[in-house]
């Protein structure tokens, strides 16, 4: 029998994280009789007094929001992370090894409106908030050694809140993800001599089968590993190798990239399609000078929905003791996101 | 300032991943006002006629189920692994690494009724749950290098169908995993002449504040490095290294935990609790004959409650793309659940 990626399970490494993860392609046939997300808010207003996001409203802690009309950009009113902490006794006992964090998180809301969300912000918009994302990584990655911009939109990513915003939070350690991806990256180039995801961008485009969007500047895949169903991965093509090396004119092609996806992700289900996403990029502060030419920037979307608008991939059971496994095949995933439209947001129909 | 792990950011390293978790416990005070579980079923009755896991009831691709009294077993009518699959074309790429993926999915209800959890039934009939998981194992040991056995309970972890049941995915591969844990208990082993998890059982029995239910052959903790709110750590104080070597006296005292355990869950919240949970030992199969000294058996329980039993934990954006982060301490966890009922069901009352 001739293996076929789409009928035969099969399992694939995520070479990021030395992870692999199952392919069983014909488990899309399984009748789905489990919990259904619930629908969406459809009617949230323009501007909304009681959101404590909003402009010129009082925040929960007294605090009241200036009247913006861009971006706007507060700290954290319980941050998982503070500046100033005691550090924790070391131990030498390796069951019971304690280290220090220490930080800041920050929220950066994307526009006034709490109705809109980014496949509905014009580029012009779109490009403010990477030009906020770039002046705040400036500001942090001087003190810090990671800033991780990340978005979680959608009540079933744990999104409180659903006025359009993310969330910036700053660690004076390099958390195990980007630890771990640190020193697949090094190893990588030290044995190719090029970095990974720029090898990687190369193949994709030579192989087509998984892109979904792109430009001169950005390329966005389902990558050959994808975990959960819709996972995109965003790769700068310029060498990047943090968020504040974007240039101007690339930021405009990262704005339209940014619009064209989300479009896409909203369009598959009719819905405003629930994700996280984040930026990785080279560590900084105390490790700004070091050598990194084995990092390129991109960018990471984890979104949970996987048949409709209310039924998600649960990663459970299986995939918490043992590894991730999904359903279609990421190229079955990019053909249907290459398809859809990527301009007209179904709203507008 | 003097550190406080109840008030203090810090990080735990925990050493079966190598992963480390945020732990910041102040965060317990922040406002939830985002999504909400849906509330249980409490109306299922006895025998569901419409359930395909119930006795003599026909499965949707027509096979009936026999009118078994006690446990029962049955191939996966939609299984992730199949046992003949074609093996994808090696690739010298090291960005495209595909690998074969064969094995079997089985199905094993508890219990005959529908409306009992394992909580709810008695240690007899868990004693014959854990008889059942040692008869499959000891058959499809034989032939898989790793057999998991897991249970996801409740809506909010994807289970589809409330009838008591468990799953048995059998591997030809040593999934990403447990091939991580195997390599660390391993260099444990080599570094100090001990099992990893034999000396952590020890330490955890003198300090006792992570302990939640123990008798001589079992231990319950909720780990050092614990990830999700309440997760806890089953382990087995007889140096088992997998399931089928546990006993008849260590049967009947594994019951005797899960049903304290699973009634405390349950109370803690008064709800029936979720979760995904399942055993890990030393790989089988192929592997059977290997030196497995640096093994310990053990279950991980990842429940996801958070607050109440409609306000869960998201492990989304920061957690996703950094490591695990937690509100309140492992030690505060394990003294909730130390402290909460484990004898009476909340629903006897
Ligand atoms: O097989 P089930 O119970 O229908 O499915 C559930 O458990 C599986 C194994 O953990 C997961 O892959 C699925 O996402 C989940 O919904
Ligand atoms: O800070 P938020 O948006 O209230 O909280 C959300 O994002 C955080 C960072 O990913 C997570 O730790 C929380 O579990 C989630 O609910």
């Amino acid at each position: 029998m001739q293996f076929v990626a789409t009928e035969h399970p099969h399992r694939r490494l995520n070479p990021l994280t030395g992870h692999w993860v199952l392919v069983s392609p014909h488990r899309m046939l399984r009748p789905w009789t489990g919990q259904q997300e619930a629908p969406q808010k459809s009617n949230i207003p323009d501007f909304d007094p009681t959101n404590p996001l909003s402009p010129g409203v009082a925040r929960p802690n007294g605090t009241v929001n200036p009247a913006y009309t861009g971006t706007f950009v507060f700290t954290n009113d319980f941050p998982a992370l503070m500046e100033n902490n005691p550090v924790p006794p070391a131990s030498d006992d390796p069951l019971f090894q304690v280290s220090e964090a220490r930080g800041t998180c920050r929220v950066m809301c994307f526009h006034p409106k709490s109705n809109v969300t980014l496949p509905q912000m014009t580029v012009a918009e779109i490009t403010a908030v990477i030009e906020e994302w770039i002046k705040q990584f400036n500001e942090l990655s001087k003190k810090f050694l990671w800033v991780q911009v990340f978005e979680n939109k959608g009540a079933a990513m744990g999104c409180s809140n659903p006025h359009p915003h993310c969330q910036i939070w700053c660690c004076s350690f390099l958390p195990t993800e980007p630890l771990i991806k640190d020193e697949r990256l090094r190893s990588y180039y030290n044995q190719y001599g090029r970095p990974l995801l720029a090898d990687y961008v190369k193949r994709e485009v030579e192989r087509k089968e998984r892109i979904v969007v792109e430009n001169p500047d950005w390329l966005v895949v389902v990558p050959f590993w994808a975990a959960w169903p819709f996972e995109t991965l965003l790769l700068s093509r310029n060498d990047n190798k943090r968020i504040n090396d974007v240039t101007p004119a690339q930021r405009e092609n990262l704005a339209k990239v940014i619009k064209e996806l989300t479009i896409k992700y909203d369009n598959l289900f009719q819905c405003s399609f629930p994700y996280s996403m984040g930026f990785h990029g080279a560590p900084t502060g105390e490790a700004a000078a070091a050598d990194v030419s084995h990092w390129t920037l991109h960018a990471l979307y984890y979104p949970p929905l996987l048949r409709s608008a209310s039924v998600r991939k649960f990663m459970v059971g299986f995939e918490l003791l043992n590894e991730a496994q999904r359903d279609l095949t990421p190229e079955q995933a990019a053909q249907r996101l290459r398809e859809i439209d990527g301009v007209r947001h179904y709203t507008e129909n």
